[in-house]
């Protein structure tokens, strides 16, 4: 399935996209894409459910993040040896996990606004995981169990903040609107071969970014299984998978985003995303 | 207002602690100590109620953490200058912010397990903020006004995990349990002044912490300013601003939590907290 939120920030609906490409409206269904409905048993009733019996709905309502209630929203930075290079950093030995704060997460579409006193924003396209249950200390063997399913983040970056104030990486990745995810959540069972999703993403029409999930250096199930050694994940938490190279920091010179730049990103299975920045 | 949350995990219900330390029942005014009830209007119309008008109920109840729908819990590192020199680290030339896990938070007195794999569990008595309103990017002068109150919190830490294992402290302070928050969240008209709350921590009896507000490098309306620069902080957001000298880390030789230890911690205004450890 193809499952999305439509409507205006903070009043979503919970949908899904049909065979057909038809937004359908689910919320004579569920409340939300958000904690149980995210289960294996939640999925499984929305599986059994007849698209077509479902409201067709107007295609142009703007999309929302496609999971709410999200409390953890988690990156894993250097996973693409190509990328980790580019920073001028070693390949890590364990996944490199960050937080990004929950409020920075966006619909696909929507704008974002340069936050006051940032001077180098930057773009991420990523692969990111939908927890589906809850799930602390799990093996890699069952770690793909607890994941509802994929969808497309970009994880924007203001480098500054993230490198030249001190601290943690927090800081540079988390202003409102630096989290866009969809637009649609697809389900496990939708992915063929999640070790081989394919990556772009464009500023301004040019490509700066390609890539394939095959080349993380820790797979998903890895990252899932590591994260849960330390804390427990619970259904909604995002956790977005690292970024391949090609981003604005690894360019010599470095290029950042400004006022009106429009970055379009995408995968075949998991659609695509534009955002026009704004001062 | 010293409010609180009573019950089983997860089915809390909210209250208060009456000018007599009688619990009384808020359920039947709000539906949690969460989201607009923590705003400056949605306080004063508790404040408006006559706590004699409440029901009283069992003090007995288990009391879980004195706020709900946190979805960020930031936390300051060295922001105590002794603090600082028994890590071995510098004096922080700005807040230095990191995650916990909001799947840490527990309530006051819940007994704490040492996850699988722990060997160096460590303990921090803090005083935490409770934003009370959407903030972001605000002035120092105005940062007060969205907080909501203050609460006494234990940021557990294992600190192989968060200094030994590589990447960012996230994975150190977040294991299930290691966020104990309460008793009460105390409401800001209720301290007299936030820059003089007197801490105290014992292990098994023994005092460990001292240490005063008074000596915070960043005070409170530093930190939610300056956190603030970086991302919105929302409704039931907690920031613990950092630990006074005498964590387990610094003792020479370095003393850890085991299963069996009663770590106890307090202050006169923000109530106690009581954490027995286990296996």
């Amino acid at each position: 399935m193809r499952l999305v939120r439509f409507g205006e920030p903070g009043a979503e609906k919970p949908g899904l996209i049909d065979a057909e490409n038809h937004l359908r409206d689910l919320s004579g269904e569920i409340a939300d894409i958000a904690g149980p409905v995210l289960s294996r048993e939640g999925l499984e009733k929305l599986r059994a459910l007849d698209p077509k019996s479902l409201p067709k709905t107007d295609p142009s309502h703007r999309l929302g993040p496609p999971v709410a209630g999200t409390r953890n929203f988690v990156a894993v930075g250097r996973n693409y040896a190509e990328h980790a290079a580019e920073t001028g950093s070693d390949v890590p030995q364990e996944p490199l996990l960050f937080n990004k704060a929950v409020s920075s997460i966006a619909g696909p579409r929507d704008g974002v606004t340069i936050p006051r006193g940032a001077t180098k924003v930057d773009w991420e396209v990523e692969v990111a995981l939908v927890i589906g249950e809850r799930c602390h200390q799990i093996s890699k063997a069952e770690a793909m169990d607890y994941v509802a399913g994929f969808c497309l983040c970009n994880d924007v970056s203001e480098r500054a903040w993230q490198k030249d104030r001190g601290g943690q990486w927090l800081k540079g990745k988390s202003a409102p609107g630096f989290g866009p995810l969809g637009p649609w959540l697809v389900t496990r069972d939708k992915i063929h071969d999640p070790a081989a999703l394919e990556l772009w993403l464009d500023v301004n029409g040019q490509r700066m970014q390609t890539g394939s999930t095959a080349d993380m250096i820790f797979d998903f199930a890895t990252i899932v299984s590591y994260a849960s050694e330390f804390f427990a994940l619970e259904p909604g938490d995002v956790v977005t998978t690292g970024t391949p190279h090609g981003v604005g920091a690894g360019m010599k010179p470095p290029v950042f985003l400004k006022a009106g730049d429009i970055v379009t990103l995408g995968n075949a299975q998991l659609g695509e995303q534009r955002q026009v920045f704004s001062a």
